[in-house]
């Protein structure tokens, strides 16, 4: 049987799309030339994350968001806080490869992190566009509060933030995932875009939310779903999961869920 | 009678505080010359702030937050936007002054805002320290559920998120408004500050949440409140209203206080 070294699923996962310089998809942890007797996909690499990866015997973690609190892993203001430090030990001893694929999953045509959201969601049949940054959806017309009771049965997440007119009736549904619900992104969508209803993973309360409120004061029917960041891109990961399983056939290959980060109260 | 125009308020908003460049408080609509018939303050100013301050009859709105879903006010690509063309319409046409007060009201020695949610929430005898960007709470022991409870009841919100430990035990607790939950400023908190909790407004949902949840999967217990953006600095202008209400003794004084910009479902 062939083995399979880290590098060899590295490669394989930045193959489809063309090197870039200052990215954080890096090897963070381990041996680019170890063996790969196991995968482990995750969103968030959380410390229980890291055991279950340990528990079930994969020794290459894939991990979309970084380890250390921060987008970029700075690491600086942690160096003396002691959850650092055993998280560092646990991974430490643990002799894992950890490696971020954040960027370029996101540079994939479409984007793999929208991709699997708008599979989780059965929506892949009304998808106008993917474009860059946002898909365009026409969906049989549904209410908002449809809509997000929807979206929480098939992502199983416990709730979603509402801004606007929630008996608004949509068809036309632009969707971002992660942190890209700032205004100056998802704000002109919906004017250009025709669009009645925005879904977004992330973005700050001052921007997008407080225009579809104005809209709506002014009596446009439109609204926004605020799905959290990980509930927009956990999806995408499993996707990615299910996508190696049919490229690493000999290897086991496990996806590994969090709870939401957030309970309401 | 006096007459007292929208330069004399400006004038003695910014007096207690140092002369700065680069600030976003300015006067964006109105006249400094003109006569102050009423003064209207809200957190945020929504389409329908705009329309109460008209009907109450005042005509200088004093306002935390932008008026174009923005903190630079980035109109650039508002400019062919129906809502904010009618936003722009609706202001003209009242002929109302509106200044924006965030910088300075921030730069009050302690921060205004930060006062003015201590104050609601009741907690100015349990304040350890007014620090800069943090306030250090030292209060009767509470479990995180019954602080969340606590809280909402306080501050009349529908809702918070919680990540952590809801069971663990706080005394002391960090609390910071508006957008100063980002990891380097917060996560530092928890051990140097040696606090069991932080509440903060709004903060990247990857950095300081996901911190508190390694640290209790690490055995620890540690939790963090948010509140939301609008719902922690809300009572800071609420306050600014009381206070203005003793020195412009005779001009009427109106607080506007706006709805939830998310509901959860």
């Amino acid at each position: 049987m062939m083995v399979i070294i880290v590098q060899d699923v590295l490669d394989q996962l930045m193959a489809p799309v063309e090197k870039f310089p200052n990215t954080v998809d890096t090897l963070k942890y381990g041996d680019p030339n170890m063996e790969v007797k196991g995968i482990a996909i995750s969103f968030m690499p959380t410390y229980r994350v890291i055991q279950q990866v340990v528990s079930a015997g994969a020794n290459l973690l894939i991990t979309h968001e970084g380890l250390f609190y921060s987008h970029t892993d700075n690491t600086e203001i942690l160096k003396n806080d002691s959850v650092y430090q055993k998280k560092v030990r646990l991974i430490e001893e643990s002799g894992i490869a950890i490696y971020r694929f954040h960027d370029y999953w996101h540079r994939y045509r479409p984007d793999g992190i929208t991709i699997g959201l708008v599979r989780a969601l059965e929506w892949e049949r009304y998808v106008s566009e993917y474009q860059r940054t946002v898909t365009i959806l026409n969906i049989p017309e549904m209410t908002v509060r449809e809509i997000a009771e929807y979206v929480k049965r098939r992502l199983g997440i416990p709730f979603v933030r509402v801004s606007g007119d929630v008996s608004a009736r949509c068809i036309r549904i632009g969707v971002l995932v992660g942190y890209r619900g700032g205004g100056a992104l998802s704000i002109p969508l919906f004017e250009k875009g025709n669009l009645d209803l925005i879904i977004y993973g992330e973005g700050p309360e001052w921007e997008t939310p407080e225009y579809v409120r104005d809209a709506v004061y002014q009596g446009k029917q439109k609204a926004l779903i605020v799905l959290g960041h990980a509930e927009s891109e956990e999806p995408g990961m499993a996707y990615l999961s299910e996508w190696l399983k049919t490229i690493f056939t000999s290897i086991p290959i496990y996806f590994i869920r969090e709870e939401p980060v957030f309970h309401v109260f």
